[in-house]
C-alpha cells in the first residue's frame, strides 16, 4: 500500500482535531449526578417520572430485556401495537409506526419513499439524520436558504415531473426556530410534492404538535417523523401518516426491516409518557412558560421550541461559559463550529418542565451571571 | 406535476408486491403468546431470563426511561461506560463504544472511516446495515463473492495506495456459514487494510466471538460491530476496537454523534446478559448441541451460528411449511425472493438455549414432519 496507513490516517485526524480545539470527549455521568441539566432534551421532565419508569419496568418484567428479532419476524409485541395506535391517536394521524431511534424514522422515510428519480427539497438547517437519509436514498437534492418557502416552490417548479419530496423540521435544534409549515404544504400542494416534517423538537413541548396544531395532521401528502427520546423520555423514533405510507415502509424502509424492533421497557415507557402527555393538557404551557422566562431573562427573542441559542463571541468564550455554569452547578450544551450551520458558537439552553421551581429559579439566576460576563453583557 | 402522483405510485408499488405476493405484514404477538419460537434472534434465551430483567428494572429505575441526550451532550451514563468496559473485556478487545442499534455500530464504522477515496470490499452476503452504510459512505465498493478471499485479495490489490476496508460477518445470517476470519485478516495485514467484521451472530453463539476465537480480538487492524439485541437479548450495538478508532467514532461517526443514548434499561438487560454469558461458560456449548441436534434431525449440514436454513422448493412450499409449523405451535422464519441472495427460498430456524428439553424435543419432532411434508421427505 502506497498511501497513508490506517494507523497514520487515524492519527492525523486525532492530530487535526487536537490543533483545531474539536476533540470531543465522552463524559459519563454518575446517578447521582446532581447538576441542573439544561443541555438534555428531557423538555417535560418525563425521563424520571414515577409512571414513565413504571412503564419501563412493566414492560421489562412482560415481555423480557428486547423484542427479540425484527419487527416482521416475530419482533412486533403487541405493546408496539398500542404505542403507534396511541401516538396516532394522539397526533391526528390514522396511523404510527414505532422503530429503534429517531434517526432511523429519519432514514426510513426518506430511503422509501425517494430514490434516483426522485426530488429532495431540503431545508439548510435538518438534522443530520435528514442529511444522511437523502444521501443513503440517492435523491437528487435541493438545499434552500433556511425557512424560505419561495425557494422551495421555486426548487419544486424545477422537479420536471418527478416525484418530490420536502423535508423540514417543525422545530429546529440548534436556533430553536418554528419552520413556516402552512405555507410550506400549500407549495407542496400545489406541486404534487410530499411534505416530511421531523416533529423531534415539536412532539410534547407543542402537545401533539405543529404539524397537528396548524390543521395539517391527517393529509395524505404530509409525513411526520418524531422521536421517542426528547419529550417523551424514552427511545425509539416514529413515522406517522397515512395507511398508505405506514404499509410501503413496512415493506421497504430497510431501516425498519432489517432492525430488531423497538425494546420493550423503551415502549413501555414512551407509552406512558404520552399517557401522561395526552392526559396532562398543561404540561406544554409549562414548558412555553419556563422558554419566555428564560428568554426574557436573557434578553433573547423566545424560541419556538424548548431550545434556546444564546450566541457568544467565540468558541472559546463559549467554552468558558459552559465551564462557568456548570462549576455553579447547572449544565447547558455548547455548539461550535463546525457544527452550527451559520460558524456562530452558542451556548444552547433547553428547559425542562420536570425541574422543582426553585431550583428552576437558581439556574436562571446562574445563566444570566454566566451570560453577563463571558458574552459581555446579557445579550 | 406531470409524473405519477405520490397516492398513485404508493397504490402502483401496493399493487405490484400484491401480484407478485410479496405483500408482508405485522403480526402483534401477545404476551402470553405459547407457540415455541424459534424465529427469533434470542439464542442463549437470555431475553426473558430473571437476571436480564432485574438489569432493565434497575436501570430503569436509577437512571429512568431514556438518557435524555446524545452520547456526547449529557446522554453518556456511568452505565453505558460499565457496559462497554465490560464488553471489551469479554470480547478480548482494547475498547467498545455502544450505538442504540447494531444497524447504527455498522453505520457508524463505515461512514466515520471510509469516504470517497476509500475502496470498501465487500462479502456479497452482508448484511443490509453493511450495505447501506458503505452506501451512505460514498465509497467506492468492490462486492465480492461470497466467502471466497481470493476474490478479497485480487481487489485489494487494486486499491492502489488508496485506504482500504474489507466488510464481513463472523456467521451470515441467511445461511449460517462462518467467514474465513484468519484468511481474510492475513490478505488484510497484507495489504494494509482494516478488516471489519460483524459479529451479529456470532457473540454469545461463539462466547466472545469468532474473532476472539480466532486470536485476531485487539489487533488494530480489525474492527468487530456486534449487536446487543440477539444473543444479548436486549437492544443496541456495539463498536469494538483499538482506542483510536473509538475515538475516531466518537468524534466523527455521524450516526453516533447524532443520536440519543442507548436506553438505560437496554444497557442494563445487556449488561446482565454478558454478566451471564461471562459466568455460564456451557451456555455457547449448550447452543452448539441443539444445532448439531436440529441439523442431523433435519438431514442438513450444522451451520456455524445458530441459525439454520432449510432449502425449500418454491416460495410457496417455504409458505405453506411455516404455517403448517405454527399450527403445530412452532414459529419458524421464511426467506422468500428478493430478501434471499440466492434466489432460493428456505425455512429458517434459530435455536434458542433457553427453552426447556421437552420443548424443544416437541419442536424437533414438528419440524422433522413439517419439512419432510412440505420439502418432500428430509433434504
Amino acid at each position: 500500500m502506497t498511501g497513508a496507513s490506517w494507523d497514520e490516517w487515524l492519527a492525523e485526524q486525532a492530530a487535526a482535531r487536537e490543533a483545531a480545539s474539536l476533540r470531543r470527549v465522552l463524559r459519563p455521568r454518575p446517578p447521582d449526578d446532581d447538576a441542573v441539566d439544561l443541555a438534555g432534551n428531557d423538555y417535560l421532565g418525563l425521563a424520571r417520572h414515577p409512571d414513565v419508569v413504571a412503564g419501563a419496568v412493566d414492560a421489562a418484567r412482560t415481555w423480557g430485556g428486547g423484542a427479540g428479532a425484527s419487527r416482521l419476524v416475530t419482533g412486533t409485541l403487541a405493546l408496539h401495537d398500542d404505542l403507534e395506535r396511541e401516538l396516532a391517536a394522539y397526533t391526528g394521524q390514522p396511523t404510527a409506526l414505532v422503530m429503534s431511534t429517531g434517526y432511523h424514522a429519519n432514514l426510513a422515510v426518506v430511503t422509501a419513499l425517494a430514490d434516483r428519480d426522485t426530488l429532495v427539497v431540503s431545508d439548510a438547517h435538518v438534522h443530520a439524520s435528514l442529511i444522511d437519509a437523502v444521501r443513503l436514498a440517492r435523491a437528487s437534492v435541493t438545499v434552500v436558504p433556511h425557512g424560505e418557502v419561495a425557494a422551495v416552490r421555486q426548487a419544486l417548479a424545477g422537479a420536471a415531473g418527478r416525484r418530490a419530496l420536502v423535508v423540514v423540521e417543525s422545530v429546529y435544534s440548534v436556533l430553536g426556530d418554528a419552520a413556516p409549515l402552512r405555507e410550506l404544504a400549500d407549495a407542496c400542494a400545489a406541486a404534487g410534492a410530499l411534505l416530511v416534517v421531523d416533529e423531534a423538537h415539536g412532539l410534547g413541548v407543542h402537545g401533539p404538535g405543529l404539524v397537528a396544531r396548524e390543521g395539517l395532521a391527517g393529509r395524505d401528502d404530509v409525513v411526520v417523523t418524531a422521536t421517542l427520546s426528547k419529550a417523551l423520555g424514552s427511545q425509539g423514533g416514529a413515522v406517522l401518516g397515512s395507511s398508505a405510507v405506514r404499509e410501503h415502509l413496512v415493506n421497504r424502509a430497510r431501516p425498519f426491516v432489517f432492525d430488531t424492533g423497538l425494546a420493550p421497557a423503551a415502549a413501555g415507557a414512551a407509552l406512558a409518557a404520552l399517557r401522561l402527555l395526552r392526559d396532562s393538557p398543561d404540561l406544554p404551557g409549562r414548558v412555553r412558560q419556563r422558554v419566555d422566562d428564560l428568554a426574557a431573562s436573557l434578553g433573547v427573542e423566545p424560541p419556538a421550541g424548548a431550545v434556546l441559542s444564546v450566541p457568544m463571541p467565540s468558541p472559546d468564550a463559549a467554552l468558558a461559559a459552559q465551564a462557568a455554569a456548570l462549576g455553579q452547578g447547572v449544565r447547558v450544551g455548547c455548539f461550535r463550529p463546525p457544527s452550527v450551520p451559520d460558524g456562530v458558537s452558542r451556548l444552547r439552553v433547553t428547559v425542562n418542565a420536570g425541574l422543582p421551581d426553585d431550583a428552576w429559579a437558581r439556574a436562571l439566576d446562574v445563566l444570566v451571571s454566566v451570560v453577563k460576563e463571558h458574552a459581555g453583557g446579557v445579550a
